[in-house]
């Protein structure tokens, strides 16, 4: 099965995943909080079932031989060749927020390797996809290739990362701080759609930590596709999660590692 | 004039200015920096200008007794019966990181008292607005009256501010701090989107620091029109700015106030 086949079928994933997510985001504007089953109702854990929940049956039912590894029901079949890594909704705070920020996000592994990842947000209808060697964008107001910007230099740097409160106070937040004090702006709130900025040549540099591989398996080949690069703070593969930094500037990435684990 | 004749002419200012503005969003996408002038390319700038000079032409075009307060130009009649207070880009900084969180807001004033207000988020295709006395949502999935949400515990609120940086360190930033101890859930990187939010019942609570009036006064009738509650953390009236705190429901905002200026 070529490239450019499972490029449709991941369209496919997204479409179907937005669908049944989509009724839950802002679901305040329209409802009041409902007790089901005598409990509260929380739209976006519903919201992260649902849409796991028809991304699984659409794989199984295709790609009976897959794994699949997904942050609401777990892993089946993780040593398969190709293992689907799926998160219904990253960027839950920002979705419970109201804030088109959050992203569905679908990864395909091969023996391990991410070889294609998309990023879907479903209310703006924009997505991010790419396979390690070019990267897409498509949204409202057109479609185009995605290309990281070129900034060597920290001072220059537009940063981005989720929560600063994230770092665990001590070396973690001290290496974080070194960062943030060295770029020229530094923006909260991001999610996923940080590494998607980044791609597209708005955002220079994010710097996260405690990610999940579900978190980041999937941007993987976007930032890759788009030039940048993506590893952990040691430099390692970044598809295990963990302390990640992406730059769109390999010049940049080096400076970024060199504060982080000097 | 009536009020629905004033609302007509705010959709035309928001449909105008966001045109302005719009091809500036994430140029990088498609254009490298490009010098102009010697100078660089700066397309904030240049966005915050064009939308401003298109709303200011409209404005003077259509009603030329009428004062306009801009973030751009300065001020020309102040002490005209209405007033027209105009952000151009709230949020330059997520302008900048290409978030679609950023918005060009439209309030009128009447005697000094805010009366009809809008933001428009032209990338997503979204206004909000209101008189006071109810506020409006249009988006790309429905229009539907915006109703403040009723979370009367500081535990239970989904707190916004831009960001916790902008807090003075000291007092100012004491005070925030004991607010964010004691919500539910405080997220960063909101600018004007989070007003929005808090007017959709998503949002319960907003607290930041060093407005302009032209960071305010268009979301104070969308704010007070969706049932909230916005003055400083003095208890004062919003429409100056200054440190500002905006609440779904009055006994979160008189919560709030305790906890800013005890």
């Amino acid at each position: 099965m070529s490239v450019v086949d499972f490029a449709r079928f991941v369209d496919d994933l997204a479409t179907q995943s937005g669908g049944a997510i989509l009724p839950f985001f802002r679901a305040a504007f329209s409802t009041e909080d409902k007790a089901r089953g005598g409990g509260a109702f929380d739209p976006v854990t519903e919201a992260d079932r649902a849409g796991e929940t028809v991304m699984r049956r659409l794989i199984k039912q295709t790609f009976p031989g897959h794994g699949i590894l997904g942050e609401e029901f777990g892993t089946e079949g993780a040593d398969a060749e190709y293992v689907w890594v799926l998160d219904p909704i990253d960027g839950t705070r920002g979705f419970i927020a109201g804030l088109p920020l959050w992203g569905t996000l679908i990864g395909l592994t091969r023996h391990g390797v991410p070889c294609y990842g998309l990023m879907n947000q479903p209310f703006t209808g924009e997505r991010f996809s790419g396979d390690g060697k070019s990267a897409q964008y498509r949204g409202p107001h057109g479609s185009r290739r995605l290309h990281a910007r070129r900034k060597a230099d920290l001072k220059d740097a537009v940063m981005a990362t989720t929560d600063p409160r994230l770092f665990a106070e001590g070396p973690d937040r001290d290496a974080y701080g070194r960062v943030e004090a060295a770029v020229r702006l530094a923006r909260y709130g991001t999610d996923c759609y940080a590494y998607c900025m980044l791609a597209a040549g708005q955002i220079d540099l994010v710097v996260e930590t405690g990610l999940k591989p579900y978190d980041i398996v999937a941007m993987i080949p976007v930032i890759e596709g788009a030039g940048g690069v993506v590893t952990t703070w040691d430099g390692g593969p970044a598809a295990g999660g963990g302390a990640i930094v992406a730059a769109g500037d390999p010049r940049l990435h080096e400076a970024a590692l060199k504060l982080l684990r000097p």
